[in-house]
């Protein structure tokens, strides 16, 4: 499978790490009939509450729980790792980032008493127990430790019981470059992937009967270090859903589709009362809006690349995209 | 102090358990330097996961937490009971809640995967020792079970710890009657009050430096057995400002303020794939528009009303408007 | 070109008019350099103002002059045509549309004093010379008398300027049909099209330097009979935008892309006070999902289809589609 | 009546050309039964087009016409001067914005193909035969021409036929003087005031009778050379609410309620593709949250107190509320 999307550099990772600082971490849990995890990404801020970045967020299909979201959307900040789990492990996840957060205001003398955690979700219930909640304060502290700029792809992390188009789907990543003014900026997508019917999706041609319904959620993550302002952040989180259309998405009912994002790029301080914010001029977005696009497209396609084939609680087997295309190859070449 | 606002009739109760059926329960939790809780609102379903009501929310000023309100807004409906708690303890309720419906929809044999708690909260970190999130399952369910048509206002539940324009705030219900039709509908509102600057209150002279900012939050909760659709209901909910707005609110930058409701008014099923409605007429909606801006301004006063004096974490008295008042006549009446 | 897309079957013309009752009307303008006109849309209703139609609006991309949404947002109902004109024009079709529902009105003796036009608009700036504003109440009145269930596609009306991928563009419509507890019912969408940079389209290969910039605005107008509630019928027109993406948009910058719809469905009145409302039930949502997307995507590619090469103001030749797919044909057989 | 609202100073002129270079023109028509206008709000640039201001909008209640909105959502910038006029001449005023901002750029070359006028407006069909629509190009550009730092308020251009609370209406203005960082900000209000239930209104005890329900609309245009994003501006947006409440209002369902604003501030070129922004820092946003508050409430109130009594189209007798106070003090003296 060409996994080459569009027509722009991609990072040296081509991962949303290649946005300098950003990081990445998981903890997966593998226990009894729990297969599910933790994945956290971490903005390039020491403490991310004292230190806010820009930020928006983007609703295509509000069938989800996402934490986080009215207080983005009112201040454009953020101010806590953005931690992905499954969909009714959110409030212990959501609990843990705020002990996180208490515990490093605390080492800088700082006495919390409100934190905005984001916290998004996909149902992994096909793969994993999801009624016992086994991601907790641990896993999530885990998660955090571990976090660099190289991190695994596939079914780890909060990807570890996610399916995809009736494939097992995952975390995926991708980034592009862009350049502008002789600078070189960069744009960087995450996903959990956990949607599409197989029959729609249209980088392979899968059997329709692997998953007829367009359900389960994607949360897309995206990071650049583009100066945007949160109303420009959020009209380039649009253009995700530009990347799960042309691979088959018809942004399903019962899936929760979400984008949220951050620039690393920074204010500055004018005096007192004041900061100043470098922003894109408005007639240059053309240039993340493809960028993001492409990232989009290609992390979701990476998230079930990286997955390896697994089985349902109920014993259906979930294949993996890797040896479905294998198989493809081999069937053409006995022809 | 005269508390009766507007011009229509209030229920039995002057509560939001007037619509019938609807319960309200508390836990308070006096522990140490904590001093917070959670309250509940039931809506009128054994089980609301399986027979949601149609619900929407509307934000006035999005520096909160409120969780669920994502998919709230998407689908229109409510699945759970709605909590309220304080800001760093919404994680813990939220996974309580979760827990709760899991056990519920496990008596009806459904095997629960996924569930929209709805969550709001105010910061009480004046009163509270606001980084222990003492309010667990525990707490939670037993505000469950105890919820009755009869609850006490003031400082108890998710009001145990909040003050309002500087004095002791806490929770506060009013509720209208509507002859529509030949018919009386009811509209409850239940707030938990935690805002305003003691200079803008506009129901008594309240001393200036007892709260200079307008920060910390309001939630209010609106209930109904008015037939309405949630575009409807979120028209009605935009309605509870002008109560806030009336008692002196400007609405400050870091007060949360968050509106969530509901409809108890039943669908009824028609064929396999669909459901009849009853709606109010759009010209009639001025009915309910007065009748909840009379509501949420004589919850909120009511809220201070019934909260007793109190003291903050540093030592600083908090007031309460009752003794205030009484004071005040007491004065007028020596000279 | 293989023009089926998707897998649910068409209605008996393959247009928005297959949905009972609607009809589409054009008023052409060619006069000088003036390649513009009018396209009208009419719902079932002999008088709309009085008889009000369920509706709701969706905006992608918001660069745009669309006129009467904040009216649909609030209340959900569509009151008058839908007209489609070039984007300095809308104030005088807006007008014109005034002048059409006061003598509509006057012939029910009714005196209208408030009436909320909707009227949407593409870029046609490239094919006429778009300041004169040649539209105005005649041509808007012919439109509406000249409205029928067979109405042409392509270079008409509305649509007689406009590009799309570098190629001519216009108006293009298609339908489907749901079959639901044993009824049928009838989506259709029409487009405006005039967007997108040829080198992203994915139906066929175009040169690239044919448009280099996805700029322009597309215009998606869905009918239904398909009884929804206005937040119902909002999620279906936020899924045009699957049609869009896998037809190779990037949502540019400067695309206005905006989708208005209504359901021809009645409401039952209930009294004085009160009106029945039939909805789908929300986990039947994805049939209008597909439905809308195959519609989508199908309808932008009939306007193509339809319209003929013609020529851009400063001379540069607008090829169209059908010639070019002849043409490969003839260079891949000619090989 | 005491017209001095709130705390804080207010500029110069108590009117919103207070900041620094905008400029209010008014034409009033009145002929036959029309009795209605235009008024115009200039931004101090010489071309908004080419040199855009930031901008936002807030919708309160949208059963309104107001056009423009969906662009300045999306950009957060105007890019003409706004006009307000009746309900049913919105079209004709926008054509003759488009006319004016074509000649505008001409005389800078430049080639106007797409722009997006302002343009809001009230119903005063109750003064004004508003189907004839009278208000047209030669209006429109006798505001502009005319358009100074000194204006009347009260029944003149788009305030001449409006009513508010039962008494006349009118156009009104205030503006608040803020202090930050040593430095002084003007931010300014002008109301189109046509709303309220003269039962409800708090400023006075107006007879019920007057005008028993809430509607008609009201427009609230906010301009500021305070540097603010346009996601700030539309906080500050948001508080005008609390002005019209103070007054009484419900927010009645009959009246659209509108605000859009502006700041004069300017953003700095920074290389050929970015721009460098000074915004307010978010913790000082309750400085501008309550002079806006305080604007509105009293832009409101100088609304009626300019405008004299007049005559309905049926007859009836429309009170001012400047006699109706002096009334009331001559009937206490004669006690």
């Amino acid at each position: 499978m060409n996994m080459s999307i569009g027509s722009m550099p991609h990072g040296k990772r081509n991962l949303i790490t290649d946005v300098p600082g950003v990081l990445v971490g998981h903890a997966t849990v593998d226990a009894g009939d729990c297969h599910t995890g933790v994945t956290v990404i971490l903005p390039p801020r020491r403490n991310p509450f004292t230190d806010k970045l820009t930020a928006a967020a983007c609703v295509f299909n509000g069938f989800g729980k996402t934490q986080g979201l009215v207080q983005v959307e009112e201040l454009g900040t953020l101010e806590t790792p953005i931690a992905l789990t499954n969909t009714l492990n959110v409030g212990k996840v959501h609990d843990a980032l705020v002990g996180y957060m208490i515990d490093l205001c605390r080492q800088d003398g700082l006495s919390l008493t409100s934190v905005n955690p984001v916290v998004c979700e996909c149902n992994d219930s096909r793969l994993s127990d999801i009624v016992r909640r086994p991601v907790g304060e641990k896993e999530v502290l885990s998660a955090i430790r571990s976090a660099s700029a190289d991190f695994a792809q596939g079914a780890v992390g909060a990807g570890r019981g996610t399916t995809c188009y009736g494939m097992k789907g995952g975390i995926g990543s991708a980034s592009r470059l862009m350049e502008i003014d002789g600078k070189t900026f960069t744009i960087g997508v995450l996903v959990q992937s956990n949607y599409g019917a197989s029959g729609d999706f249209r980088a392979a041609c899968l059997p329709p009967d692997l998953a007829e319904c367009d359900q389960g959620s994607i949360i897309l993550i995206v990071a650049t270090d583009l100066p945007l302002s949160a109303r420009q952040l959020k009209r380039v989180l649009r253009r995700t859903s530009v990347g799960m259309a042309r691979l088959g998405s018809y942004i399903g009912h019962g899936s929760g589709e979400i984008a949220v994002g951050f620039t690393t790029a920074p204010l500055t301080d004018a005096g007192d009362s004041f900061r100043t914010q470098t922003v894109l001029r408005e007639e240059k977005m053309n240039i993340p809006f493809r960028a993001v696009g492409e990232c989009a497209e290609e992390a979701i396609l990476q998230s079930m690349w990286h997955a390896g084939a697994d089985t349902a609680l109920d014993g259906a087997p979930i294949p993996c995209l890797r040896d479905f295309i294998k198989d493809q190859h081999a069937k053409e070449e006995s022809k």
